[in-house]
């Protein structure tokens, strides 16, 4: 599929309500259960979700965009939600998330992006050059990943009361 | 985790809404792209979802909760969707969900089931004996599969866009 940023919008602004929809009142196994050792609960991930937020992605957006000749985005903390969310329920979590993607999207808005710019250029810390496009199409993307993600870990709390079902469920042996 | 009914309420009431404000009035191109031949596109999931409804589910608990000796179910049609969706809307499949699960919504708390319940029986076509604590589970984390196969369809769009960051986004490789 063609990327375009009508389709990222789609997805971006959609997210947070529809975390808030899928996690909001819901039993608190729901929320605080993972994968097991080092693996992430859906509270952790909103956590990340948050941290991209407010670090990475509208930072990234703006070091491509700039006309600064330092192009260096600064490596991403994938931990750090665990200090940040200390204390915090998943509804301040929740709501946390919504606004300051509301903020975002409308610093994304402000910045009328054209095609002519989805192929500026940022220096990633692993990966080198990347573009603008590669930026909001992965900003996106890992919307959707982090959703797949919440439903499966959901999905597997009831792997044992499925019984012989686990055969017809895929997701219970996803990673 | 431990499975309760109320649990499974959480998500099993949710669903419509959640899948209503990920996809309506989103781009085409996300709604209809698939991951390649024989397999399913976020439109085409809805349309299972809803045949499950009408003909799976409630059908199957009302035969485990039934006096009758005769506890086999019957198969269930994988592909029915590609007939009874045709011509439809995504909105209109949207709404036909959320109205037939509210219905059996309303079914399943008639039915007043107790823990005494949940060790009741039925015998599954492949399976064999199953029981109601494993189908109402089974019914919970269908929801939940489907929703995560839903946002990996959706993320794989964007396979190409994302460059070298696929990398970092496993849904790109999830099955």
């Amino acid at each position: 599929m063609q990327f375009n940023l009508d389709k990222s919008f789609d997805i971006l602004t959609r997210t947070p309500a529809v975390l808030e929809m899928m996690l909001d009142g819901i039993h608190e196994d729901w929320i605080h259960q993972n994968e097991g050792a080092e693996t992430w609960s859906p509270y952790d991930v909103i956590g990340h979700l948050i941290h991209g937020e407010k670090t990475d992605w509208i930072t990234r957006l703006e070091i491509v965009l700039s006309d600064n000749v330092a192009k260096h985005f600064k490596p991403f903390d994938r931990f750090a939600q665990f200090d940040e969310s200390k204390g915090k329920t998943i509804q301040q979590l929740l709501q946390e998330f919504k606004l300051i993607r509301q903020k975002n999207m409308a610093i994304l808005k402000s910045k009328n992006i054209t095609e002519a710019d989805f192929s500026k250029k940022g220096i990633h810390p692993v990966f080198g050059e990347v573009t603008l496009e590669n930026l909001l199409a992965t900003w996106t993307a890992h919307d959707l990943g982090h959703l797949g993600q919440i439903a499966r870990v959901m999905a597997k709390q009831y792997t044992d009361a499925v019984g012989p079902w686990k055969a017809f469920l895929p997701i219970l042996a996803a990673r």
